[in-house]
This record gives C-alpha cells, structure tokens and sequence, in this order.
C-alpha cells in the first residue's frame, strides 16, 4: 500500500496503489497499479493467500480466445489492451469498510468470498475483469454481504482453498447422482481433485479416477479415490467397469439378458477434468449407452466431436462452472470441519514476484498441485 | 415374390427371394435379394408402406462414417461390401408365422413394429444391416411380440408414420419438460415436425420454430408450432425471447433484479433438428444460460463445437435417439386418435424403383417432407 485511508467511507485521496502481477500485452508482469474506487457495500481486503488457478494459465496462454468466447456467449469479456489483476481463490483480510456498510465483520477478520461484486449494474467477475483486480494484488473491494468469515482455528491457506474445492462440490451436485450411478473421474489436476473429494463426501463410490501422472494419481488417492489408473497402461472404462460391478451388493445387479442391449452396467457418471480438445470426443466413443458426462474441465479451444457417438448412445452432456453461494459456504465449513483434506494439495508457495516463474511450473503434473500467492 | 412358402414354420425349399431396393457398393439399385430365414418367435410379413428417412439419405451420403463411428460407439456396422436393404418407417401386412410364434394376429393383418428384432443373441437392427432386410424390400421378418395391430379405420400411410413420429415424442420425453420450460425447435424437416407434433400434443407452448424454407415453415404451423421464423430474416433466439416473455400470466414471471445476470427469461429447451456440422456451436453461442438442448438430428461427421461456451453457460446436451415400445404404441393410438395430424407430411409416393430418384428429389426442402414407398 503506497497512500494511507481516508476511513470514513467517503472520497479517498490520493488514490490508493498496490503491488499487482498484471496481465498486460498478454504477459504477467509485476507492477503498481491503482485500485479501485469502492462502490456502495463493498469492503476493502487485503490478499493473505490467493490459489493460482488452472484457468488462469489458459487465460494467458489462450487470450484472444478466451475473449472471442466470452463475446459469443453474450458476456462482458476483459479488454486484453488493458491491464487485468488475476487472482480468484482467496482468503483475506477486511482492511476497512466502503460505504453503506453493515460493518459486522470488524478490520483484521479473516473471510472468503466469491470472486464476484454483486453491483445494481449486475454481477461483475473478479479476476478476469480490468475494473476489478484479484487476489495476485495486495488490495481488493468485495461485496460484504457475499463474505465468509474463515474459522478461528482454519489456517489461512486451507481456507483459501475453498473456491477450487467448490468447483468440485457443484460440479457432483450438477451431476444429479442417482444411488446407483458409478463415477470415474478423467484427469486428477485441481479440478479433478476436488470432483473426488467431494464425490468422497457425498459417499459416491467406489471412486475411479485416471491420470497420466503418478503423482497426481497419489493425490486422488490422498483426496479419496478408491481406484487409480494410468491410461497408458489400462483402459479408465476397464478399471471402471470392474470396480462398478463388483462394489455394491451383487443381489442388487440386474441379471445378465440375452434381450437386452449388452452386459447389465451401474450408470456412468464421466467428470471430465482435463479440459485439452479431444477428451471429450474419447469419452464419448468409450462410455456406455446413457452416461452422464460432466464438463469440469475448461477447454478454451475448438473441440471436434462426433454428435453420432452422443445420439447412438443418448449420452447426456452437462457443462458446468462454478457455485452458489450454499455451494460455496458448504466448502468452507466441511474444509474447517477436516471433512476436505487440503494439506496434500499445496506443494508450493510464491510471493507476487514468483507468480509468473510459478505459472511456468505447472506446466509440470509432477511437480504441483496448487501453488499459493501468499 | 419369387416362390413358395413351406408354411409349417419347419425348412422351406426352395429359398424366397424379393425385390428390393439395395444399398449395394454405396449406390442404392432395384435386385433381386433373398430373404433371410426366421428365428423362433418370428413373422414374415410384406412391405405396404414404408417411409424415407432422412437417416437412410445420410447412411448412403457418408456411409464409410456411418460405418466407422458405429464402431467407435461399440456398434457391429454394416458391411459395405455386402448388399443392405433400408428402411425402418413401415406399415406390413402378416404373411405367415415363423417357428414358435403364437399366431394371435392373423395373416393380412395390418401391423406396426419398431425396427428391431428380439433375438437371444441381443437385439439386431432392421434396416441397417446385411442380415435382417428393411421396408425398402417386399418382404421381411419381424418380432411377433414387437407388432402392434393398425385400427381398421387408420389409413396404412398415416400408420407409417408411426416411427418418424415417435422420434419426437421420445426427444421430447427424454426433454425432461418442466412447467416453465419455453421450447425452440431448430429445423423444420420431418425430425423438427416431429417434435412440433409431441410438444403440441403435450401441450407445451407456445412452440417457436425455425427453418430457412418457406414450405417447411407452412408444415411447421400445420404440425403446431405457435411461431415459425425464418432464421435468413431474424434470430430465432428474439422470436424466442418474444414469445416466451408474453405467453404464460405475467404475473408468474420472475421480477427483474439488477442483483442477477441478465433478464428474467423462462428456460430454454432447443430441439437440433438440423443434424449438419456447426449447427450445435452456433445454438450453443446463442443459448441463454441453463439452457437445455436435445440433439435429435443425427450429424454423421466430425463438428466443432466450443466446450467454453457450454461452460460458461452451464449448459446441458441430451442426446436422444429412438424411442421405447411404450412411446412407440402411445404414438400409434395419438395417430389412430387423430391427435397427430399426418396428412401434410405426406408429399410423394413412390414405388420401389423410384426410391434412388426419391433420394435426390427429398435434398430439396421446397417440394418434400415425406416420400413413402407404396
């Protein structure tokens, strides 16, 4: 922070800088930059930890078509001439109140939030926005009545891994599971992690999960999978195939039926977590007649797929993104409550400068799950 | 027919052969073909009417894909190198009972039956396959448990139009239709008035459809859609939002909330009727948000579409094909009832050596929707 508060919540001068790693000419760069001026109900935090985030990484590697995308699908999308704080898996610190303030929440609270202000003009995005800076800045305004206060006993960087987590939580709870549906999850990044873990708490099993990683096998096994595959050397569907007959009660199995289409098979529920064109084209040649597969995974590029595959097999394609705020309150507290395991998934912190050198490491499965901006 | 038959259900000598129409090295021409010998449980039966689907147009078009994607979903395909006789859109008259068959119907009675037989080798195709001929020849072998007699007073042309419109009575069903839900048929040929046909007998309204033919269009209003748009003129999306907005009471629309994104809209449920490459990226750019979108017509190629989109959108693809015994009798009794109007759909009759000429004659939206083979 460069300038002191006016703290009354009326007009501020100077104007309040902070260090940032910025997204300009579709670089990240460390910088100071302004922020913001407060509108009605916000509240100034301070970053305590912030998540970097896959879709970040695609942000800035695939620019132009994220922001070609967001355009065809009617959406407000960020101008890449000016610049854009990133950041929007956060636990903060309320630093002052803004006007028209209900001030429950007094300075030094620890809290999360949505990465959203919700404004008389609409709902506007942290983290992809040139107005409102994220959580790779020092300082931001959020909306207070979206905020979560973080447990006393919750560690700041647990905390801060809500968001990813609800991902996950509300990717299973669109996925309208039925008692006898049977996951497998494709792709154990930080998406597919959290899919398990919360397909895990919601006692959906047995749980089969595929990478190409060791160590992210390792993950989902710590997140709680009960099945791990390396598609280089199994078929995902073999293992899922074996692991969905056997699990259950066999009495509860339909027989076998020479007049019915194929062996008798528990529902497939497919999270697709890897989000690289092509995926969901193989999904949809290997998954049996009706599964259910969830789009988790962001793909920002064209994908080729052959509807014929979807239409001989009524496959059901759901896309989802995001949480509602029940979704993400949830999290937090089943995260406070030991109920989400968090500790194996940070493998590194950064400060801001070693932001732009962290995203060039996630490149690497091996090395990472979720790097922390602290 | 060529000869004789043994009918004590034993071996029948010497073999009975037919005309037909031949899918025979990716050409379609008239031949003389045998006809297969029955299963146990099976009914010969002669040819009255059968419709041309759109289907059997693309099987011939793209047949190498048509083979190669039913592979890739776990199908058994056709072979190419052998003859088939298509056609799944029929109206029979019993000939005589197979081995074991209880003979309630008796022979000349007029019949329906979804395309399928019931072996105890699991299902098999009729119409796509080298062993079991469709209505596209004289005679075949069906189910006896599959028929479902046709009432006296229903004409056998209406009667085959059973299985085309049991095709929208399924997409619909398998629409999962809540009471809000405002639907947006895209494409009007004999899938896309279909659909009209069951939205309108279910009574979900006002149905807004859209086809660039004028002809189309007319026969969209004749099936029941409240609104046809020609898509050259306006979006189909602003017809959409018009008529979804104005139809149910005012009063039970949502209030507009500047705290929520966008205008409050009643859910959209989009038929793809279309089934060419970039149709379903371009429904999914124009979707609202949470839009559900059946894929009724059957795109036999590769199509990009942008999985963002979905994403940001949250939105669900079901596709559908066929339709279960149930919906398949209930569509006969609506035709029977008159509650599924026939007539405009029927544009030509041919015989079977006008079936090739049919084929170029239906790429014309202008002058057909459905040709039957008399």
């Amino acid at each position: 922070m460069s300038a002191g508060l006016d703290s009354t919540g009326g007009r501020r001068q100077p104007r309040l800088h902070m260090r940032a790693a910025v997204m300009r000419d579709r670089k990240l760069i460390v910088a100071d930059v302004p922020t913001p001026e407060p509108w009605p109900g916000e509240v100034l935090v301070r970053t305590l930890a912030c998540g970097i985030c896959g879709s970040d990484l695609h942000a800035l590697k695939h620019a132009d078509k994220f922001v070609e995308t967001s355009r065809r699908a009617g959406g407000r999308p960020m101008d890449l001439t000016r610049d854009v704080v990133m950041g929007h898996e956060f636990c903060v610190e309320i630093v002052e109140h803004g006007p028209r303030t209900t001030r429950a929440l007094r300075p030094g609270t620890r809290v999360c939030s949505r990465p959203v202000l919700l404004r008389d003009t609409g709902p506007q995005t942290i983290g992809y926005s040139n107005d409102h800076p994220g959580g790779y800045g020092e300082l931001m305004w959020l909306t207070e009545s979206l905020l979560l206060p973080v447990p006393e006993e919750l560690s700041t960087e647990a905390a801060a891994l809500t968001e990813p987590m609800a991902v996950g939580l509300h990717a299973v709870q669109k996925a309208w599971l039925l008692p006898d549906d049977s996951p497998l999850v494709i792709g154990c990044g930080p998406v597919g992690l959290a899919v398990i873990a919360a397909l895990r708490l919601l006692d959906v099993r047995p749980i089969v999960a595929a990478d190409f990683s060791p160590r992210r096998r390792e993950l989902a096994v710590a997140l709680g999978a009960d099945v791990v595959v390396d598609p280089a050397k199994t078929t995902p569907w073999e293992s899922w195939r074996d692991a969905a007959a056997v699990w259950r009660e066999p009495s509860r199995a339909p027989q076998a039926s020479p007049w019915l289409p194929g062996p008798p098979l528990r529902p497939a529920v497919v999270f697709e977590c890897v989000g690289v064109p092509g995926v969901l084209d193989q999904i949809m040649a290997a998954a049996p007649r009706g599964s259910r597969i969830v789009v988790v995974g962001v793909c920002m590029e064209a994908d080729a797929i052959h509807p014929m595959l979807g239409i001989m097999k009524e496959l059901n394609l759901q896309f989802v993104l995001g949480y509602t705020q029940d979704e993400f309150a949830a999290t937090l507290a089943h995260i406070a409550a030991g109920r989400i395991p968090t500790a194996p998934l940070i493998t590194g912190r950064v400060g801001i400068d070693g932001i732009a050198k962290a995203f060039d490491e996630l490149a690497s499965p091996e090395r990472h799950a979720k790097i922390l901006v602290v």
